[in-house]
């Protein structure tokens, strides 16, 4: 049996070898060769040594895209993240999103599918990208425009949502109940005897998580008998500098203000930095309770007290629905609604102890 | 013209018009179709118009995967990003790869690219994956076995290092003089009085960036006559947690410190909690310089001041580069060393002014 490597090509790329090669050189069909590259049907020992004697000597790859043009499916799972407008960058300076994405990318990887990864263009559909890579599922972070869901929809593409609140019925949902992990951010707050309290927001969308965590801060202080005035709502990006930029604004208003809740800790961390500069102490002078728990919240000085979502069980739980629905183009919708906690660290300070 | 979406398979998935369906249905040869598609030739606006009509209704989106097989490229980058361990997640705790990863995103689309991301088994080779997925270029951050490099280089795909020391002439390089930037970091020290100086450490590789600022350190300090003994040179993993145990064994071991270089940012993070959890205040009791400038660096209370690395442009270097050299193969190599400097925050205490 005669084998050897395939000869370059002029231009410099290596030339790559196919199954047709494998079957020419050791003299057996392109069938039976496929037979054993997929272990489908049972072959003689001495014909599959032969042609993986072939496999190994022409340094044979086999070519997904040959395979996605058969099978009509790709391995391909996309991630969308949000951006702050169309065309730019993707919001990791949010270790929120960082955290979540590799959680997503590591569950991916176990399942032996792997990650496309995209923002969009200005003039750019998501679904036209995911219809081009012939995407077997995408995973979508955030709330996105209905024509986004509709056009997925359309297309059959199994799609998870992880922290959105799209009111169709036919997505999979990874989500927390926003509202009760500010209810419960309040409360904690309320619990040591802080009643004037300003709400560092995002963006408040209807339907968006900022939303959601307003109405459970609102709904604390009702159950208390406090009022949530306009002017105690701070509204932001969901950044480091906004964080800073907002608690210039609270600081701005001169408001009676005992205490922040953030409804992100990256939006926390900006406004814990926002109040030293105007030589605030935290707790002393002023509290603050996050939302998310991060990873570096327990690192800062001093520690943040906030909501404790489980980021990595979040990408985690998305993969492995995806891959079923992938897998069972049918499936019932699912929906997880993962729990919340309160993690103490040294950012609040009780003002009397009484219930409220 | 009876132009009409295709109907739906059994099994619920979308048939997908391909050109020759949109030939069929408007009569011109699939050459035709396939020159509007690329408007690679002038055809009558008649036959355009017509083609295009029947594009929109029967839906028609190219597929990846068939101009992968003809064209032999992917417009896929793939980026390889460093695992604690193979098998493993991928370092993304570091928010200095989700800020060159995300300027990384960002290049690519801009070149009409999209990126591939996937970390690697235990039992698998990058290399393999590549040349499956039909990589155009690969990224690479970080210092990976020699095999890997070896691989990459047998199969021709274009491959610019990120932060690689990598003896081997043939690859672009993006890089920082890692060891002028500990050496600044040095000199900031003792130019304010420092003698006794611990450096932190990510794990000490031949030709890794940790090696090289390690090297920088204890030339500043040799100028100065300054000798670096092992027992101020403390090693870790570079995360948040050992920046923190770092520190607790720099107290442990009773040395008379006076301040800490740490080679990361996010070893100085850990290591300021682990140096105040032990009720030493910055910079009164010890000062702290770091590395990188993180974008979080400057809202850590206090600010850390830190040697300025420009994350982002890294990334756009490196797909720039890549890009030049898929559309070039035989592209000179490339080598480019970007800029450093000093960010002064607060997190270091002059103890005298003289010269030393």
């Amino acid at each position: 049996m005669m084998v050897k490597r395939l000869n370059d090509d002029n231009d410099g790329k290596t030339k790559r070898a196919t199954i047709k090669d494998i079957a020419r050189e050791t003299g057996v069909s392109v069938a039976t060769v496929s037979y054993i590259l997929n272990g489908k049907k049972s072959i003689s020992d001495e014909t599959k040594a032969k042609v993986n004697a072939a496999i190994a000597q022409l340094d044979y790859v086999p070519d997904s895209a040959a395979r996605s043009l058969s099978t009509k499916d790709s391995l391909l799972i996309g991630i969308v993240i949000p951006q702050t407008e169309p065309g730019s960058r993707l919001m990791f300076e949010n270790p929120f999103y960082s955290e979540l994405f590799s959680a997503i990318e590591y569950e991916t990887r176990l399942h032996g599918y792997h990650l496309f990864i995209s923002g969009t263009g200005v003039d750019e559909s998501y679904l036209y990208l995911a219809r081009k890579r012939n995407l077997d599922g995408i995973i979508a972070i955030g709330v996105y425009p209905d024509e986004f869901y509709q056009e997925v929809k359309k297309s059959k593409i199994p799609l998870v949502l992880i922290d959105s609140y799209c009111g169709d019925n036919h997505c999979h949902n990874i989500r927390i109940d926003d509202s009760y992990g500010s209810y419960l951010a309040a409360s904690y707050l309320l619990n040591r005897g802080h009643r004037d309290i300003a709400f560092f927001s995002g963006q408040l969308r209807n339907n968006g998580v900022m939303h959601k965590r307003l109405e459970g801060f609102e709904q604390a202080m009702k159950e208390q008998g406090l009022p949530v005035r306009k002017a105690t709502v701070f509204e932001g990006n969901i950044d480091l500098e906004n964080g800073c930029i907002l608690a210039r604004r609270l600081l701005d208003a001169k408001l009676p203000v005992t205490a922040v809740l953030a409804a992100a800790d990256i939006l926390a961390i900006g406004a814990m930095k926002g109040l030293s500069e105007a030589g605030l102490r935290i707790p002393d002078d002023i509290s603050i309770i996050g939302f998310d728990d991060l990873q570096i919240i327990g690192y800062l000085n001093p520690g943040l007290t906030t909501i404790r979502q489980e980021i990595a069980l979040k990408g985690k739980k998305a993969v492995d629905i995806l891959v079923q629905n992938i897998k069972t183009p049918d499936l019932t919708k699912r929906e997880e609604v993962l729990p919340l906690s309160v993690v103490e660290r040294d950012s609040v300070k009780t003002l009397s102890k009484e219930a409220p």
